[in-house]
């Protein structure tokens, strides 16, 4: 009877029987986990950097400045740290029960929300204080379709595969078909944030510097086009572990040697 | 004898045997194909119509400000459009003989290919005779990633998969084993170009507009936008398309109804 309730969890959280594996797949997953964890760290770190350092820090009611400082800060942490992690570990912990991979995903998910809402309002009330016009620009339009997309994501997500595990048998055939959908849009949401944090870099270094100052290419200058780079390489290895070949091999590899 | 040979050749031109279908999968086959095309020729048209109605038109000697237009313009054709369209191509086309297939990829990036040259020569001498540095933007530095990834996507995809046909059965495990690199580069050429387009986008309308006069939202700050959602639209679409589940379910409909 144990061993029967032991092999339902394996087939539960194991995706493949396969046990062949080479040198050159852990290669891989080693790789990509190592490389994912220091770009999603780093591209957070970098933008924290660039505020303290060029940027004068954060602050939220007397210094307008300082508080729009919040934004690019939030919504890189929200966007790509938090999401990027989120769709990571998704992705590479099959070797846990799925309830667990399901909870860490919410979990990082929850992580991103607040600093989305936050970042919104931190941009919004610096519009307002300083008159400038909401909703203008191509970087506003991307972002508010990305965050309609996250917040609709994120309620859709969290009731349909945690809410509705309280009816487990009656809900599987309804929460088997939501979960292709969930994960396009997912990607979709990821995608849209991340054209969302290069739009807005590329306002954001003209509007500080100036054409003719970020045309001498600054220190600073610098800086911002590293948190950009850094932002497409995160976006290339989060795509990389989500798209069908590098995925599955992916997964095969942490399914075989849990830990 | 020829049945034998007319089963080689459906074995090599369609992806699978399996006769079951919908009128839901019909439905989105149609669906994609429609909005795809509609989506990759109204983006470059809508360029088109910007340059012609806002930016005065093009030139290339005698006015830089009309020789600059040829950048967005091309680069849009070059990246979005006729990629786009390539490899739209390649994924929904598999009930024609995979050299036809491989033959209608290869001519729309050779379309591409003097699009994204021209662009970038245009964007250069513009550069040159204002005295503007190059290669200081975010912009820039993605753009000159996804230049560099096509160049050698191009060359290699060429010999690999079209000259090296000459040797067909010696070379074929090669080719085969290049398939899934060439395929995973080739997207990411897609979504870097994707992103060179918006950041640029950015920047044109800041440098064009001043940043109050963009944050008025005129008419040609909506223009610009629209260009750049309609560049979103484009990757969302060509995305799904080559993602696992959409991609294989288009495949099959297009095996099952070759035309």
């Amino acid at each position: 009877m144990a061993r029967g309730k032991n092999q339902n969890q394996r087939s539960r959280s194991y995706e493949s029987d396969d046990h062949e594996r080479g040198a050159c797949e852990w290669c891989e997953y080693a790789l990509v986990i190592t490389l994912a964890t220091i770009l999603l760290i780093g591209v957070s770190a970098l933008t924290v950097f660039w505020v303290f350092y060029y940027r004068d820090g954060y602050d939220w009611a007397d210094t307008p400045d300082r508080q729009f400082n919040l934004h690019p800060t939030l919504m890189v942490a929200g966007f790509v740290t938090f999401s990027g992690f989120s769709v990571l570990l998704y992705r590479i912990c099959r070797c846990f029960r799925r309830i667990y991979v399901k909870l860490l995903h919410a979990i990082f998910h929850a992580l991103a929300f607040p600093c989305i809402v936050i970042g919104f309002l931190a941009v919004l009330d610096y519009h307002n204080k300083k008159g400038i016009n909401n909703f203008y620009s191509l970087h506003s339009w991307i972002g508010f379709v990305a965050m309609g997309l996250f917040g609709l994501q994120y309620t859709v997500g969290f009731f349909s595969f945690l809410l509705l595990l309280i009816c487990n048998k009656g809900t599987a055939a309804f929460r088997a078909s939501l979960v292709p959908i969930h994960a396009a849009f997912g990607i979709l949401t990821f995608v849209l944030g991340v054209a969302a944090c290069l739009t807005g870099l590329t306002e954001k270094a003209i509007f500080t510097l100036g054409s003719d100052g970020y045309a001498t290419l600054s220190n600073e200058a610098i800086v911002i086009n590293a948190i950009g780079m850094s932002v497409v390489a995160v976006a290339i290895v989060v795509l990389y572990t989500v798209r069908g070949t590098g995925g599955y091999r992916l997964r095969k590899v942490a399914a075989q040697h849990p830990s």
